[in-house]
């Protein structure tokens, strides 16, 4: 019998998806829709409202006792609104209020995207049993989350452990976030693949010219797709490095497109990290591939969920 | 009556100062000694005991219930041992059970000397009510600490909040650490008259080419003196921005030496902060100068040992 089931949405700027999942992370029923993120915000909230109905019609509902959402961000978990940077028709969007309203009323629990893989990562995935973990998702953005102490850190409005866009090049590129040097702006798919470009490096006759492109032309051993992924694994490991100065992390769990480029990127990360992690109390820092895939976004969002109600200690968030 | 006193210990590179402290963090009987620094770790451990046997033999005593520690980095908590880069004769030394044997067995807490200043100025000083902090200190060296959710966060090794070694210049100049480019490298009292020498800026007939005497002619207007300060200032905002965008902190506390500049430091430091503080979680952000002065240490450290004991809650950590 089923005690404890969640409604998940995972809302990105590419798509949204939703699932009924179980107090053991399986996932029931799914929905999801394209996000018309260059729509209007009633637009956006009537893809979402669309597939909540398509749980709701499930015989499981009757058994669904809270919401988590995992949302691009920034979220304000303090005030139930998100805005996420590419969803320029949500700007403080009380995106809480609404999917209570459309639930029933039942209890909604918001959180960042990167803190809802994090969520995953650590119940199910690379981070499992680890008290102190950063976990990431490096692809066309650097995001990421935080266990500290054996439990999600989320911070007050549920966008701690962003990562991408802390500065480890003070007087670096412009980011778009506004500040300069950003890991984002330099470990990012799309600035792999415009390093690489600036470099002379030029795609194959299909004309991709993406970073999993640059990937295979660095292990075919170019050197200018090589020095653009080590410039890559230059700054996350600098940002990892610093991550577990500040708080005391012992893996850093990686997914995200860009991370499927395997040694490509990992192997220079390792190096890199080294060089950064240099104090005796962050030496034993390692790096790990994520484990959770596509699913991640909805099962950490079931995970924030559950920590609130009686599946909190099988959820171990 | 006093129903929760313990003792302190604040152990730096240059002084080793012990204190009995009650559960409000008044300070009641005082013992200090110089750190003989370049001695073998048994000369150090004299100093230590002999600062120990001082409060020892003070009608206090008997009310003692436990020993706070605050000491120069890296520590380890979990090990019971310290091995501070300003006192080569401490590797591993086992500080914990040397100073358990030299009180009677009293229990002993250990953080690092970041960690205790931030206890400090979380329970009495600039963070107090404040729930998510960093406090940091920048003097000789740049240390710092962290609460988060209202609670004192040392990491399970009691290192957590080193904001002075976090790298916010990747391909920067190489660092004693071992790394590149850390807020210590180019924030420090020593790196701010470094640079200020090396612009061209010559001390004035006393010969003092302290960060101190830097201040004095960035005060005066030399355009160097500002510039190496506004250097600094850059440096110490992308650290803080970075701990804010990964942990969610709503205050900066900086304290030491360099702090005493006041406006030459906190004027760059604030407009730099709107630079790198960029997205909107962190835009509230705020820095302010600590309030504790030179007794932050025993006070921080103190509030460690009540935090295991009945006063944590007055303790607040």
């Amino acid at each position: 019998m089923l005690t404890d089931l969640v409604a998940a949405l995972d809302i990105g700027g590419t798509k949204i998806a939703a699932a009924l999942v179980d107090d053991r992370g399986r996932v029931h029923t799914r929905a999801q829709r394209p996000t018309p993120a260059h729509e209007d915000g009633d637009t956006v909230m009537r893809a979402v409202t669309e597939v909540v109905a398509q749980l709701t019609v499930s015989p499981l509902w009757s058994s669904v006792r809270a919401v988590g959402i995992g949302s691009a961000g920034p979220v304000d978990a303090v005030a139930g609104t998100v805005s996420p940077v590419n969803v320029p028709g949500w700007r403080r969007y009380p995106l809480v209020e609404r999917v209570a309203s459309a639930t029933g009323g039942l209890p909604v629990e918001l959180i960042g995207d990167g803190v809802a893989i994090t969520a995953a990562e650590h119940w199910q995935g690379a981070a499992r049993g680890h008290d102190n973990a950063l976990c990431m998702v490096v692809s066309t953005g650097v995001g990421g989350g935080l266990v500290l102490g054996g439990r999600l850190h989320p911070g007050p409005t549920g966008n701690a452990g962003h990562i991408g866009h802390i500065s480890v090049d003070l007087d670096g590129d412009p980011c778009p976030c506004g500040a300069r040097g950003c890991v984002e702006r330099i470990a990012s798919g799309p600035n792999i693949a415009r390093r690489a470009l600036e470099g002379g490096w030029r795609p194959g006759a299909d004309g991709d010219a993406s970073a999993e492109a640059v990937a295979v032309a660095a292990r075919a051993g170019d050197p200018v797709a090589l020095a653009s992924y080590r410039r890559a694994a230059q700054a996350l490991a600098a940002g990892i490095a610093a991550t577990a100065t500040l708080v005391e992390i012992d893996i850093a769990v990686i997914g995200g497109g860009v991370a499927n480029a395997g040694e490509v990127l990992f192997a220079p990360l390792r190096r890199s990290l080294r060089d950064y992690a240099a104090l005796s109390f962050v030496q034993r820092l390692t790096v790990t591939p994520a484990q959770m895939g596509a699913d991640a976004g909805l099962v950490g969002a079931a995970a924030a969920a559950l920590s609130r109600g009686a599946g909190a200690a099988a959820a171990g968030v």
